[in-house]
């Protein structure tokens, strides 16, 4: 398993992409196209992830529900901007039923065609806002505040395993109001959780800003998103909320009685982030020796492997291993670890060597490795090594048994903290002010990064900045200086500077 | 909310089943057709269902994991009863695209027509074992214990919600053994597990036995089920797990290296239940007052209502529930819920009066309801209420507050218990032995109810019963007596008995 060395990021970039999420056992493509399987491992991240946004979605006064996952034809076409949107990337369900062909084989059956053809979601806003009608009639019934865990579909012609898949999982919430300021305030409040979650739990530093005109969501009025850096300076949108005014209850004539009697239409918003998130995760942190996790997403926490060459060894150690796990079960992470205990594994694999168990981990970013041989033992100590720091500085020798479950607490922390704060130097030592278009020009291309320029806020210089760079205006980010300035492509006045990167 | 009355179950079963499910916002008809929008009341029981029985495959060693939503039409050829036996219910994405239409709307574009159709899985055994393949090589990789979380689609002519639809929420879980004993170990392991989880945490009893050759799922060598009695006396196949032999192996040409280096075809086992446990748990112990959910399961535990009529009474009835409130959150049932804290909630809602309020918590079955009032509260009391116990039988009047959460806790756990031996014994009341096919004739239409009867074992009885009465073999029962007999049908010779009942 751990035979051949993965790519270095150095070397050739998306090929160490590819084999750490071959090589870690994350994923791997299927035979349907664009259609991934999520191994358990990276599953198991996934899970990691829905389980602290959810408790995020929840302590924000939010509730799961599940709507269906066809969605008719028709429903796509009733607002405009979305149907031309996703159109082009629908599967299309025609038929509800197979029959046998004489002489072997199944084939579609002819009748058993559908009057009108269902569209596999790619979002739901038109199945839910349809819904929605009857749930809203009066303010009584507003804030309407759900969401919803499931699969979507975007049929995509060049996929990237978690990044770009025909099929993803993701969350998407629908909440519907009774005024323009509070959706707005709703948009604002969940863009920031996914900033919470980004950073404190993904240790994935964020910028917050808003969409330009020629990124925002099909349907929307205006997009707000997260824009992190990966390790090759490209951004990557890992989250979005978008106020969609009343577009949709428009479009599915959702109208409530308001409390000075009136007739309104309701204001919605909607948010997701998706499994891509899980390529985030691997491109932020991972190194040229495999997956580093950050510890409150890391399925497994801890891994003690012992070492022994006789019998007598094997029984002395493995008791000393298994009691340590015990003891590194009981610390008391739950709040920080969302109520789960630490997981921790004692590798008492008999068929391979350390040094095999050692890559293995390592490749599959277990935050902390503890080593008891029968050396260790006799001091009554053993050994740590902290997953992100390199070679010798990773290694903690003779920590005592009896503290070293605290000390891994102390190390899951601290790893947490340093891996944000690493990602961060890295990112803000890439982030450059620029003013002149050749310049940019040059530098997208190397070193890349992101960079915060002035733009005249046209859609046509935009466009012209898209088609001459494959860069793209990640966001006006919410925390920019106040700072008049000449767009940097056609000298027009500007009102502050966008962050510009090449984008995943 | 709470104006009409519901139909009673012995005017209207059918009825009644229908307008609890509306009434207490579990799940409502889309129109899509077959397809339910699943409520969010209704859905967080089914969140608690997942994370309980979650834990339990976790507990037995399982891990989850991902698999595509499509299955290319010829995966689904290669396993013949599989074929046959889904090809009838499929939904077919024939198109990836969408093109506007001149003058308005979308149509399916003709030019984006997929060279093999996709099915939308019905379940995933073919796509699955398909992956397994490149998964499994040696006996070292054995056994593989994955789980799958997931929505499927089988067309459905007559839907009905929870019980029956066109698209539902699972799990299906998909294990590859090295040999047949283990694989039919897992087998009933997994039986077990859903008879563990019916019981204990739905506290609805089960049989758990085998299903007949015309009930066995197709691609099984043969299928173990619990089998639950609603409370018209009909029964609910409520979860299966099956011994699928070396089938699915040798469909996708599975084999690995066996300990003796030999080739061998891998053993499967494949298991499942699903969002019809909702019609399930509903329909074993709901009232005609509304829902009763058994505390384990139930997404809010308690409900304090306070009762006032001045403002003053307002502030010192809401500290107290407040106070209440949080000591109730502090009771120590984490391990009997999961590791979660006891959910409870103060309606401190102004615009409904008590009567009301108390009216929408017993339509959505909230275990517990406590009502403090001034009265109460003067004598430092408050009156605790029991869902599932009728008129003043349920009522505890003056309870003191100081012992109050302890005592909603007992409550709790008494409900729990009280709940599933009622359900036994409705169950036992309604199994009767029965020897006279004429007698059963008559019988299974009035009372009806679960008939043990002896069965010559063959197909063609089975299959005239099925036609002759509409009710089916719903399983060899485990624990059967050892009794030899003859078939109740033909007079020819029967190993024992089994269980006979019109089903959902």
């Amino acid at each position: 398993m751990a035979a051949e060395k993965i790519a270095t990021r150095s070397a050739d970039y998306s090929q160490w992409y590819l084999d750490i999420v071959n090589r870690a056992g994350l994923a791997e493509n299927s035979d349907v196209r664009g259609c991934m399987v999520i191994k358990p491992h990276g599953y198991a991240i996934w899970e990691k992830m829905q389980r602290a946004l959810d408790r995020m979605f929840k302590d924000t006064g939010h509730v799961n529900a599940y709507f269906p996952l066809f969605i008719p034809k028709s429903f796509l076409a009733r607002e405009e901007q979305m149907a031309e949107g996703f159109a082009k990337e629908c599967a299309v369900v025609t038929h509800y039923r197979l029959k046998a062909v004489p002489g072997g084989g199944i084939e579609v059956d002819p009748a058993a065609k559908l009057e009108e053809e269902l569209i596999v979601r790619p979002t739901s806003e038109t199945i839910i806002w349809h819904t929605y009608k009857n749930w809203i009639q009066s303010y009584r019934d507003l804030p309407l505040l759900i969401n919803q865990w499931a699969n979507v579909v975007r049929w995509e012609m060049r996929p990237r395993l978690f990044l770009r898949t025909t099929e993803f999982l993701w969350q998407e919430g629908h909440t519907a109001h009774a005024n323009q300021e509070e959706a707005e305030k709703e948009t604002k409040r969940m863009v920031e959780v996914y900033r919470t979650f980004a950073e404190e739990w993904m240790a994935m530093p964020v910028i917050v800003g808003r969409k330009s005109e020629g990124q925002k969501f099909p349907g929307a009025v205006y997009t707000l998103c997260i824009e992190a850096m990966m390790q090759d300076r490209r951004a990557l949108q890992a989250g979005t909320s978008h106020f969609l005014g009343q577009n949709f209850a428009k479009a599915f004539d959702v109208q409530f009685q308001s409390k000075e009697g009136k007739r309104e239409y309701a204001w919605a918003t909607s948010w997701g982030v998706s499994t891509r998130l899980v390529g985030g995760l691997i491109m932020t942190h991972s190194d040229d020796q495999g997956l580093v996790l950050p510890p409150r997403l890391a399925p497994l926490h801890a891994v003690i492997v012992p070492i022994f060459k006789t019998p007598e060894e094997r029984v002395n150690v493995l008791e000393a291993a298994n009691k340590l796990a015990a003891s590194i079960r009981d610390l008391d992470l739950r709040s920080w670890l969302d109520y789960e205990p630490v997981s921790v594994k004692v590798d008492d694999r008999e068929q391979y060597q350390p040094g095999y168990k050692f890559n293995e981990w390592e490749l599959k970013g277990v935050p902390v490795r503890i080593e008891i041989g029968p050396k260790d033992l006799a001091k009554g100590a053993c050994v740590l090594a902290r997953r992100d720091l390199p070679g010798r500085e990773s290694k903690e020798m003779g920590v005592p048994l009896e503290g070293a479950a605290k000390r891994v607490g102390e190390l899951l922390k601290a790893m947490q903290a340093d891996l944000f704060n690493r990602a961060k130097t890295f990112r803000d030592a890439n982030l450059h002010e620029i003013d002149s278009y050749d310049d940019f020009k040059k530098r997208i291309e190397e070193p890349g990064g992101f960079y915060l320029a002035h733009w005249d806020g046209t859609r046509e210089t935009e466009d012209r900045i898209a088609n001459e760079t494959k860069a793209t205006i990640r966001c006006i980010p919410f925390d920019r200086a106040k700072e008049a300035g000449k767009c940097m492509v056609t000298g027009q006045p500007s009102a502050g500077r966008v962050v510009l990167a090449k984008a995943y």
